[in-house]
């Protein structure tokens, strides 16, 4: 059996291990798929190495088959299709009492904060499991996690139909809220950098600007007839894009904080007064928007063969993780189950 | 007749003027009271010269009698009591065509882009009066403007009975917001940094504290069990308050920006992430807040005998404006009828 951990020092070690069985409330999972995401380079860029326990078998993005199950299990049974939903929340504090179970105040973030699914059979409490329709391609399924954001942020934003909206950054999560919020009946235009990622984006049928050569405030005026947009997604992280989209929101509009910002930014409050305008934090995800996620994956509706750019063995974790550094892909997975050639 | 007009350069003159007949759709109003707000302290001190036409007579927060009514005019007759929503909107543009009218994005705001009501009669458009009730005084009436304000400002963040809410300032802005939250049967703490608004704010049975002697965030977790206040209203305007505000509202909480920030302000974004709070700008009032603001007054709810500092007559404006200055004032209101000394 082999794990790709993150061992500090911005690196990534693929070794073997023997797993432990399944607790009594556990259940083994044989991973097939793991998505690499933003988090994941954070974690091996060292950014994250004062909240992590290394070695960290890291990945949250995952799809399986159960393997085996705990003693006390009764719900699940091997050859089950499951992903999991990687938070562990403890049900008592404030934000748990008050049903936002997802954002607990001591959330345990399976795959930072505990072992993830980079790992030939993972342990993992039943309590996490979403089971998989026997329909679902696991390779599609390996996305659903990012998918299940995508629909967090569009409800939190309640997006409807005949709506404008303006996604800034067309990474993975930006592209995959543009889609969803198509889905709900929205126009969609993504600013994205990149002219790889711009090209695949525009072959989806979205209308994608490069923001370093467009008057996006100009742009945005056209478009709506002067009004703005009804919401702008922030996904870049960048401090001037953020900054620069809250000009771009309609009177009573939503600025949708998706992107981590690690450091303070600047902001426009005058704006955010003059127009009455919210902006909105938006984390993860709840059960509900898993669900909706997998059926999204299940009935075709995510271009998932245009979104995953490569599929790597486990042994090119590193590789995987270097071509994602250089922004040469918009998703890599690795197929845990090819061992590939160790090197 | 007098008028007080900022005239530039830091300067108030009161001087006489006569007055034009209303126009068809106007009525003349013999203004009773008018109240000094913060607003009238920027355009005094220059901030506004390039929005504003000088020489201006300034003033929005009034009250007053309908001295002659426009040839066109039948709902309003000479005698009744009135106060001014000082909102002139376009109608036509994308917020007022969704609703907005009170955040037209071409606003005329009455007293700052058109003349206001420090005069001894004021023509203005009929369709900007609020009837006053005959119960209420003409003194209190000056009140029903900011009044409306913190109205507008609760009703934004959806205040509900049980919740714990931090006014970050204590001004007359912040003071009525914490009274109008206490009317919908929330816990109110409020900030302020001068003793003798504390002094005031304490004497009207609000928990009050003094930012710079107390650890806000030892003080939210304690009263909230490390929840969090629902929601925290910045009505300081200053960059340190609303950067450490962030870090005490509750998981889904709101952050209300109700002062004015001119400069862009450092923002913890990753905190608004974290814990999916949501910052909400708001600004003036809709006429329903007016209409509540009036029942809050007449029905004696809200304490307008304390926060009324000072009456002084519309040849004291620039008096006024000093005491203002040096914060030695809740409210201070023009009495317009009174023409006192000139100087």
């Amino acid at each position: 059996m082999l794990s790709a951990k993150y061992v500090g020092n911005q690196t990534v070690e693929v070794s073997s291990y023997t797993p432990s069985k399944p607790g009594p409330e556990q259940v083994q999972i044989r991973v097939a798929y793991v998505g690499l995401c933003g988090t994941d380079l954070h974690i091996i860029h060292g950014a994250m190495d004062k909240r992590i326990q290394m070695p960290l078998s890291f990945g949250h993005e995952m799809s399986g088959t159960i393997e085996s199950v705990g003693t006390e299990v009764t719900a699940w049974k091997p050859g089950d299709l499951v992903t999991v939903m990687p938070l562990d929340w403890d049900g008592t504090c404030p934000a748990c009492t008050a049903g936002h179970q997802h954002i607990c105040q001591n959330l345990n973030f399976v795959g930072i904060d505990s072992p993830g699914a980079l790992q030939t059979l993972w342990n993992v409490d039943q309590s996490w499991l979403i089971g998989l329709p026997a329909t679902i391609s696991l390779l599609h399924a390996a996305l659903v996690e990012p998918v299940a954001v995508a629909v967090h942020d569009v409800e939190r934003a309640q997006v409807s139909a005949g709506e404008k909206i303006l996604v800034v950054g067309g990474g993975p999560i930006g592209l995959l809220i543009g889609i969803v919020a198509r889905t709900k009946g929205a126009e969609v235009v993504i600013t994205e950098l990149d002219s790889n990622r711009r090209q695949l984006i525009a072959s989806l049928g979205f209308t994608v600007l490069n923001p370093v050569e467009t008057d996006l405030i100009a742009y945005i005026n056209q478009w709506t007839n002067k009004k703005g947009a009804d919401s702008v997604f922030e996904v870049s992280g960048s401090a001037t894009a953020v900054f620069a989209a809250i000009e771009l929101v309609k009177v009573r509009g939503k600025l949708v904080i998706v992107a981590i910002h690690p450091q303070p930014r600047e902001m426009n409050l005058q704006r955010v007064f003059w127009r009455e305008l919210s902006i909105i934090g938006v984390r993860v995800y709840e059960k509900k928007d898993f669900e909706a996620a997998i059926q999204l994956v299940d009935d075709g509706i995510i271009p998932t063969d245009q979104i995953i750019s490569k599929v790597l063995p486990l042994s090119q974790t590193s590789e995987a993780i270097k071509i994602l550094e250089k922004g040469l892909a918009m998703k890599i997975l690795i197929d845990v189950q090819n061992a590939g050639v160790i090197s």
